[in-house]
């Protein structure tokens, strides 16, 4: 299909992003990342890097996409629109680090278009820590809501809130990790909500490279790695059961191991699981809920 | 509500294997079973019984659960019925050994009832191993053959096919294992539907202890082991995405903890593993398929 100005330039901005990303983390740790190149026999591909049992990451994935095709019917049904051509690019990251010091990240920003009819940006960050680091979970929000208000007053609330929503494991009542920002359906022919994607795609290496900076070299104990663990065996279950990306990309034949790439390297999953009182373990649990993490 | 005659009968005979089948897996182990009584608001309840950390077994479940309450409106929709009350009973196995050389095994009995309507049976047994001993997957399925057609002449085959294609990770197209047989909605007032539930579930013992046996004291890999933490990371894709019991349970808020001890103990999800060409492993991924293990 014949793409918009905006796809032409989401692509650039995603492509360039990936790649500074990409050297970035590079030079946090001992290892290079795997390419996979990628095509679609309906159309289009990616660029999968991935890092796999890392110094610093044991599993980190910094995927760029984009595709076109036909849009499924179920999904032409779902935005009330006739049956079209369709593209969509974007980017996805999830950084699993080895330490249970440095929490685990995550961001996706995209731009869907159709051929006749609507577009539209997403996207979101949102940060799983296992040691309740609080200082460190303030600093995380408010450079969020600096990177969103700084583009659209306001804007980091109704984001913040959205992330809280989405990232909930609803079975357990509780969310994976201390939120971030979400935000979707963003009318993709108004220039600001670019230049949105732009701010929170930019701020990703100012917000984590301090975090590993500051938790790398700290000690653990085997308590805190089993912690971790535990931990991310919710994140699979929110990736399995709500994810919306993921639970689409499987049923739609998407790339299988892109899309679950997304899952942590090792996990732990245990009956009746529940931190001891007085540990850091217990007090970590109790912020995995929707809470102001702004400081002033 | 008042129970029928056989949803009675069914209580008594899944409370009865219970207590056989876990004194029977004590007696392999170290350990003993942990027990965890519980009630539900709505009505009912259920008695979990864990191991975790056995010498044997790495995480065993073996839990029955009987409850009762107003039909949701969903399901009621979903079974073209007016909303009544129902009775449920069953029993749910899951057992995940520390030896990559013992199979994952999962059985499922239940009995189901309305107070204005159909009642229905249904269950299930099914194969996971890790390590390509063809001998004993034959001897497990001609074991089920004979325990299905004996009650019902002809019935293994259906089974067997359901089966098939029920425990399949459609994402991957492949099976969670090498499949056993299941069955459902099958005639609540048909007496050989009760004697077919009897005949699966007394056979359970028959089928797993010599497995166990013969396999418990090989030795293993680290090679082994790291298939086995892979497929059981199979395990969980399936049990998360496409399990409908699961689902239902998680979805509709039944006891988190009963649901997920399905869930392996410990499990890696690595980007685009394939094992070694050569390998046990790289055979035994070949059988991860629709196969007839019937050896006359």
């Amino acid at each position: 299909m014949k793409f918009s100005e905006q796809f032409l330039e989401m692509e650039k901005y995603i492509s360039r992003l990936q790649e500074k990303i990409c050297l970035s983390l590079e030079e946090k740790d001992e290892v290079k990342f795997y390419e996979d190149n990628w095509f679609r026999d309906e159309g289009g591909g990616g660029r999968t890097r991935v890092i796999q049992n890392g110094k610093v990451f044991e599993k980190a994935g910094v995927n760029i996409s984009s595709i076109d095709g036909m849009l499924p019917e179920e999904i032409a049904l779902k935005f009330r629109t006739e049956r079209t051509r369709f593209g969509a690019c974007g980017i996805s990251i999830v950084i699993h680090p080895s330490s249970p010091k440095v929490p685990t990240i995550h961001m996706n920003l995209r731009y869907f278009e159709m051929e006749k009819g609507k577009s539209w940006f997403g996207g979101g960050i949102d940060l799983t820590p296992y040691f309740p680091y609080t200082d460190d979970f303030s600093f995380f929000h408010s450079l969020l809501r600096d990177s969103c208000n700084k583009v659209i007053p306001g804007s980091y609330n109704e984001f913040k809130n959205n992330c809280d929503d989405y990232f909930t494991i609803i079975h357990r009542n509780e969310m994976r990790g201390i939120g971030g920002i979400f935000f979707d359906y963003k009318d993709g022919k108004d220039k600001k909500y670019f230049s949105l994607v732009e701010s929170v795609g930019d701020s990703f290496l100012k917000l984590y490279l301090p975090l590993i900076e500051k938790r790398r070299a700290e000690q653990y104990s085997q308590e805190d790695k089993y912690f971790q663990l535990i931990r991310r065996g919710r994140y699979v279950e929110f990736n399995l059961v709500y994810d919306r990306g993921t639970l689409f990309g499987l049923k739609t034949g998407g790339k299988i191991e892109s899309i679950l790439m997304s899952l942590p390297p090792e996990v732990k999953f245990v009956y009746n699981y529940s931190p001891r009182p007085g540990t850091p373990h217990f007090e970590m649990t109790k912020y995995y809920k929707p809470m102001n993490w702004l400081r002033e």
